[in-house]
């Protein structure tokens, strides 16, 4: 089987300048990755002639296949074309298809600068990729034993136009499939996971395993090489078995993005709704789940309560207990999922009561908060201490984790606090 | 003045895989690029000794400064440190002081991994960055005329770690100070933005203007350099004077990242607080709101109201005029605003009622979304129609501006619809 070791040239000076996220780069890994075809560099490089020039030379050094994004466009500083033409010794010649698309767009109204021409020049005996979703096309060449395609920056195009005919183009390079899952888990960390099967991953070579943290939960990345998909999978099978049944009851889903995610389809194969009173996340818990189309089948919606007056308003909590215990305790998140699921119907009523800091209530720690799940006349609370280190948006991302996460477990039928 | 080129190597499968996003090298570079140094090359590779020492030599050969993100947490495939110090002909030493957070970290209850020892470990005589966000430590170095900077990888630690340490640490590299403002602008696309400028911008050079566009706003930086902070800061004020008299109320602010930025401090300055309805939006409003520090002055709380039952059962709408005018109205909008403002007490209640999709309800476009603001005895409407292409991500965060848009148009005596 061989490899083709793939390297991604971004080019454009507003990425070095940190104006925007190279996402073009990750898009196009992901797609190569699902073909089997091996990333093994991204290079970024300002619009600068001779340091794309070096990139380029130390590209062909190191990969078979060089793919740019970047620098097709219409405007003066837009060279790749040119560089890596020269870099394998091929003219620019004319497109006639592109002319005749350039000369369209003159009749459709718009006004064609002399540089838009400079667009429809390609090395000579180039593939040319069409661009249905701008001006500049693509391009693929093979040259040298090497194999190069040329996109445009945008990542509306060069999205679309990898997809459409970079990846066909290189499948028949390529004669092996990955498969890859990822086992998502929440109360676990990433280096308990990695000691737990460092042994094995020592040892493995195909499939592989790889733990990798995420803001407040971590995974497993299951991956395996065969010559079809069904063959990946079939190899991918008992690891996957095994992996599930070493972690146990931390494991929250598999290639799912977020506990949220894994939490709505429980919910609705049982027909259930919910509803959730947020004090220090503050909305979060609903905006993260309806970020999920199909949500309303499930959350009904519920109070923001940021002051102590407005949980009495709306939840009816007595403000005698508030008084009495604080808004940051045991006693207020419970009567938060309580009063929330009385006052909109909801099978299940979430309560989040805390400090994400940075300022702290003179009684608690930054990062103390209280989380709790009003359900079947039994109400849940989890009391967390994340640590006054944390940031804000840690501590209320990982609220609304352990939100989630006990209703996960009371899906289960797992112990819940 | 001396140019101190700077090459960002990031390293980690999980970005040649496409399963995550570079946004750690954006965020160091735009950082760098504020204190006038130029960053010329991003480079991606994957855990990997033998390819991570080439990409290091690399980087040796054609940057004064080094900077690496990924591969310092404790797992097995990260090698960071290792391959740095060894490229650079240093030991890895214990650092006490770290050894000693790890030992805390176990009285704090966790559990200490064997290789979480590892981590204490850093080249001789590096300058310790201490992780406060997470638990891997940074560091910098200098030698053989370079100038090297290490960070972790998660953007949550990576980020303030450069800001904290990093950033004061170059800045005593560079000769000259680069001071840049954004123009936050709301109501006014990028390209229109670029057009009344554009004339200006083709011939300036020091200061400069250039327009970016974000998810649903856009900025014009201003960026001036000089040999002093106050001789740029002198040369910027003329043109941002300019351009905010140029633009007029499309302004929302300056160097704020973002509408409900600029909305907290007119509230804070009058005394207001306000209280949310939000039906398409799902807590999203709150969830950003309370996202800054201070929130609580100002933000009251208020109620996601995701079905119509809960409309009518939390803000007290009366079901006939939901039953009659849809859920996605002027009239149910209206009623929202009215609705969290009587029951919460706010100052200024806001209600959001639209269409995020990606399912419509077969009345309205997708896109459609009906923003309300109810104040001192008036209720403003707006209808917006974002079009049906619109990914549901941008609907809301649209709404949502719009929201605050409408807060900060009223608090500055400008039209609000």
């Amino acid at each position: 089987m061989r490899a083709y070791d793939t390297e991604i040239i971004s080019v454009g000076t507003e990425l070095l300048l940190g104006h925007v996220t190279n996402t073009d780069a990750r898009d196009v890994s992901e797609m190569l990755s699902k073909i089997g075809i091996n990333v093994k560099y991204h290079t970024v490089v300002g619009d600068n002639p001779q340091r794309l020039r070096q990139c380029v030379e130390i590209a062909k050094g190191r990969a078979d296949i060089l793919i740019t994004t970047g620098g097709l466009g219409p405007t003066c500083d837009d060279l790749t074309k040119q560089i890596l033409a020269e870099a394998f010794g091929l003219p620019l010649v004319p497109v006639q298809a592109e002319l005749d698309t350039m000369y369209d767009y003159i009749k459709g109204g718009k006004q064609l600068t002399p540089n838009n021409f400079s667009q429809a020049l390609l090395p000579e005996g180039s593939t040319v990729f069409h661009n249905l979703w701008g001006t500049a096309p693509g391009c693929a060449f093979e040259k040298d034993g090497k194999t190069v395609l040329m996109f445009p920056g945008p990542p509306k195009e060069c999205c679309p136009m990898m997809e459409a005919y970079g990846i066909p183009y290189l499948k028949r390079l390529s004669d092996e499939q990955i498969v890859s899952h990822s086992v998502r888990v929440f109360g676990m960390g990433e280096s308990a996971v990695d000691d737990l099967f460092r042994d094995e991953m020592n040892v493995m070579t195909n499939p592989t395993m790889a733990p990798y943290a995420k803001e407040c939960d971590c995974l497993l990345q299951v991956t395996a090489k065969a010559h079809s998909e069904a063959e990946a999978e079939a190899m991918i099978r008992p690891v996957m078995e095994h992996v599930r049944e070493r972690l146990g009851e931390v494991v929250y889903g598999v290639d799912v993005e977020c506990i949220e995610e894994a939490v709505l389809p429980l919910m609705k194969e049982r027909g259930l709704t919910f509803a959730a009173a947020e004090s220090c996340t503050g909305g979060d818990i609903g905006s993260r789940f309806t970020e999920i189309p199909g949500a309303s089948a499930v959350y009904l919606g519920g109070a923001v309560t940021y002051t102590n007056e407005v949980k009495a308003r709306v939840l009816g909590i007595d403000p005698a207990l508030i008084e009495e215990k604080g808004a940051v305790s045991y006693e207020v998140a419970k009567a938060m999922a309580e009063g929330v699921r009385a006052l909109t119907g909801a099978d299940i009523g979430l309560g989040v009561t805390g400090l994400a800091g940075p300022d702290g209530d003179g009684v608690h720690e930054v990062g103390t908060v209280f989380i709790s799940m009003a359900v079947e006349g039994r109400t849940y609370v989890r009391e967390t201490h994340m640590g006054a280190w944390r940031t804000r948006s840690f501590i209320r991302r990982m609220a609304g984790n352990h939100a989630f996460d006990m209703m996960r477990r009371w899906l289960t039928d797992l112990p819940v606090e």
